[in-house]
């Protein structure tokens, strides 16, 4: 949990870490729930392990998408450095997500399912498997490369949808070249799970360990509600160096 | 395999019996893919084990929309006379199946998924992998309410969905009255599996024994091709006396 | 959800049923989730499906003690009437659960998990996932007779471990004589399943369906908490007719 | 799908690609079946990762072998000069895979099952499942280092073991000197798969992903059917630089 | 554990109760085993739940055929006289396992596996598991109709498949009239499955559970070994009635 | 199997390997079981694979500390020099599992569970099931960190769980610094555990493949039996050199 950082509040809130591993990785698998987690007023951040340097799309352009994504999910970003289809699960990795973890004390993450056939989706899964072992409520999102995948956990995003389609379409260079990136297909699947979910769009995920917590604290009226808690957060980056993980 | 009823023409084709416990369950859960065997040629039938006496709609009712239905993916009709929401997977629903497969001596058999909230559902896959242990291919179908469902077998409905759609309408009854009957939700999680299939719409199947037949006979021109062989057939049931299984 | 009934305020809290097929079945399996959702302010039923009539005890004081296991978890008692080792998952048991659901308009269910090896747990764990099929969170709890179970999602019951063993410890019959009923073993569990949830005691479940709901409505302070909702709320019973259910 | 070379036929045809790690691994897993291919007048490529450089057996004598093998099932072969035991599922490996699916437009593909006692076995599952990501039908295949196994899809090779062992027999260094490789054994497991297939002797594969064409295109009669398609292609090598996947 | 009934010695064995639907369904599954099992000094009785009635072969001959059987592998014998195609996992059934279980003292149980295409198989495998609750050791063995089976324990059978076709042999009437009963398949699966377990012949377990015993009572020298202990007993029957169980 | 050191008598026992990836990981995981095969007479042997060098402590005081438990466990102990936090499952790796299998004749073979967030800890059980795959009985153990994990074996620990602990303390350094040793949750688990096997303290495993050996060989009262055969064995190392594996 995190302390807002508005002031004399002292509304406690969650803080939500996603971890994807290429630039639009995070905006496909949970775009919607991180949306849902900024309306319920929960701090998020997005850690983008690669600069997706394979393409199609240069780093520039990509991480510019990125940051224009995260601004309209009004989340902060990571922007991680690692080199595209070369993620390995070693302690490099790790501690780069430990790192992200411990800067935002998150009590939640997301990451790609083990399962895919991506290499670096497993990569970035087993890693934060590894980094997350401390935290209460880890849970994996469905990738379009995902093979296996068995979902019980979902997030309603029916208030959603247009902001995560939104957010995706900010990756501009995926959406006209990849195969694997179809907005109508990303509707499709929040329609599917959310007849699955008995709500009308959801995101699914696998929880690999999921702390429900009963009790959350009392969230208090924000003051000035109008100006969002994040809006002036500026998107910042870190460059980890690889350390051995202890 | 059975013998093309037209005449002169040895044509071979695949016989196929689709087994749903209520008048709408074929349709929703391999519509597509009945219209895709059609299509290839392959003789159809449905076999539907209740009368879907707990409605929504009449029982009369519901079986004219199961023979409209029926009617319009050009297959046959079975119709099998068991009381809704009370069957069993014993020797007499059995026994009604195994009667069916060999009467049409099926060689294809689509099912329930055996993993379902409706205790029918469950009845009916446990009797058909019962009455089918001979078959070379049985494969599970999804269900708006089955739980556990890991597909890897896909049949591609791209040049079907309308024709699933069409006979789903036919069901007005369950299309105006049950939550589990959308066809918007059809639509979209044929997409979703379509994307899972790399394809653009599918349906997807979890076999239970699949034998891939490499070389399936040559499928010689039907004369008169603009005369479909099934057209003619009238709609036909059978009440099946609960008997013992040997 | 259900309003809460204490008058001018209109707090919204949870309803959460929880359905067992003895007496002291949902104690053992969830008895310390149960308490922390009353602490959490929510409404709780439990809903006994048997008088387990084969004992050990005599079904008359099999109900008085789960009467007194109620009140000491401050819970709504349902008494189910069903013949012990005779339930089976049929429309019957089915009604019987899905009116419990409607009259506590329940939007949590806890049950027995479907691999188990008493009879009674894995019908009513059918039967419930049968009668639970429009709710968005249905968990399965773990009973000392489970066979499989996989668990990923965790309640903290660290603040409740011992009004779970007291209300266990209501169940006299039980702890006496049977060799299933051991509360030893069931703090062994709740640490070592405490200790896979990173809190200190946990109760572990098996979800079938569950929806993060990450905005819960403001849990106004209640008035005159020292009164607290369901003190006065004498358990009650229902005698539910068999009943073909739709 | 590929084009017949054979000429003013245009017969269609499918394109199939068997992957494995060691130069007898693609004999064992699924030799029957890239006879029944053959039989059925598929292009039938094996490409072999290593050259199988720990031995037993010289490098110079496992290919010679592997190409025996290779013309006895009237198939192409690729080798791939990747070092025995020292497999990576990375980008080179990747790579190298990805060629020969373009190369040979391949739309069946098959390879090791992913729990495999062979780390070798393990990594080449999973390049191939990167590889084969847009692949519509990718099958595992089962070698006697395979750990976990649960079979749903057969090939019948009744009428091809022969040819198996046939194939199998080349590998002469491998059949004197590996505890792992025994024709009696390779002829028992075909004998229970094939009882489980309902058939006489079967091959056992876990689809990863198979889309099921119910229209194959016609299969004409081959001109001089006597004087099989690929009985002058030379097997051919290709030396595959380890180049990052995109 | 049981004494051994041979007198002055006190000899430690275990006790050994294999469970069968049919006539022929234990010899099937584990005939090996049990062999194994009194070689090496165990008591083993056989409890065959029907008689089998469905056919082919009438009651009287199918139970002289088991009685043979069970001669050949010198193990008691009890009749459950159910009823062919009509078991079900309920208090009958399982009090007379319960009893058998009771009766024999067994500290070692065999069964079906659960996921079958039998009905008979599923009910008797579900009984059995409720009926064993308290047992530490039960393993599950396969049939010719189950249909998923990953087997992790093995009993290596090489010495003992002689003994296990005999008396397979012995039920004359399934060998020549049944699809599923094939001496041929016998043996090569357990080839297969020896393999799979690093032995010549094997057969396959499942373990529900098993309690390695690591420190086996010391199994003195029994005197007369010329005269087993088993060979005077004579096979004997019980027939149970129907009673609640507890 | 190997022969007893003790001379004159021939008496055979089990040959037993325990590898963990780091100084506690073994006592952890199979301490108990460790215990009862010294009880039963067998030679055990443990293999830590890393120094622990990542800490908490120094290598110096953890080789000590894990000297000081095999010595209290009455083992012998192998100490593998790789590094902490950079284990991989290649070749490396596989030999000096292989060397410790062949140089203790190991027919037992303990090692950590797959699915573990500890990224070491997966690289051991990949490694050790290269290693063991010509082995007959390969059993995985829990660790804190385990993900998955679904037992069916289990040994009984009642009179071992003080030795587990105890040898559990000598790990000083681990024991008060690590989050993850918590004898608490070491016996809690073991009551846990104990109660699913019907015992009262075990260790649960996953086997890999375990051939159950019905007829050990008699264990003749050892010579001297006050004099252990393990108490004058020094506790020994080996460096072993990284090779290729054949």
């Amino acid at each position: 949990m995190a302390q807002a950082p508005e002031g004399g509040l002292t509304a406690m809130m969650r803080s939500v870490l996603a971890v994807g591993a290429h630039p639009d990785d995070i905006e496909l698998g949970c775009g919607g729930a991180l949306a849902a987690h900024r309306a319920a007023g929960d701090k998020v951040t997005m850690l983008v392990v690669t600069g997706g340097q394979n393409g199609p799309g240069l780093v520039t352009e990509r991480r510019a998408e990125s940051e224009a994504a995260a601004r309209s999910l009004d989340c902060l970003l990571i922007w991680g450095h690692l080199l595209d289809c070369a993620v390995h699960p070693d302690s490099g990795t790790i501690g780069l997500i430990e790192d992200a973890i411990r800067q935002t004390e998150a009590d939640v993450v997301y990451v790609h399912a083990p399962d895919d056939s991506h290499q670096d989706h497993r990569a970035v899964a087993a890693a934060t498997i590894s980094a997350a072992r401390h935290t209460r409520r880890v849970l994996h999102y469905r990738s379009p490369s995902t093979t296996r995948f068995e979902p019980s956990l979902y997030v309603d995003i029916s208030a959603h949808l247009d902001r995560k389609l939104a957010a995706l379409a900010c990756h501009r260079s995926q959406v006209e070249s990849s195969l694997m990136v179809e907005p109508e297909v990303v509707a499709a699947s929040a329609r599917h799970f959310g007849a699955q979910a008995r709500v009308r769009f959801a995101e699914a995920f696998v929880p690999s360990r999921f702390v429900w917590d009963l009790s959350p604290p009392p969230q208090l009226p924000l003051v000035g509600a109008e100006a969002p808690a994040f809006e002036e957060a500026p998107a910042f980056e870190t460059a980890y160096p690889s350390r051995a993980v202890t």
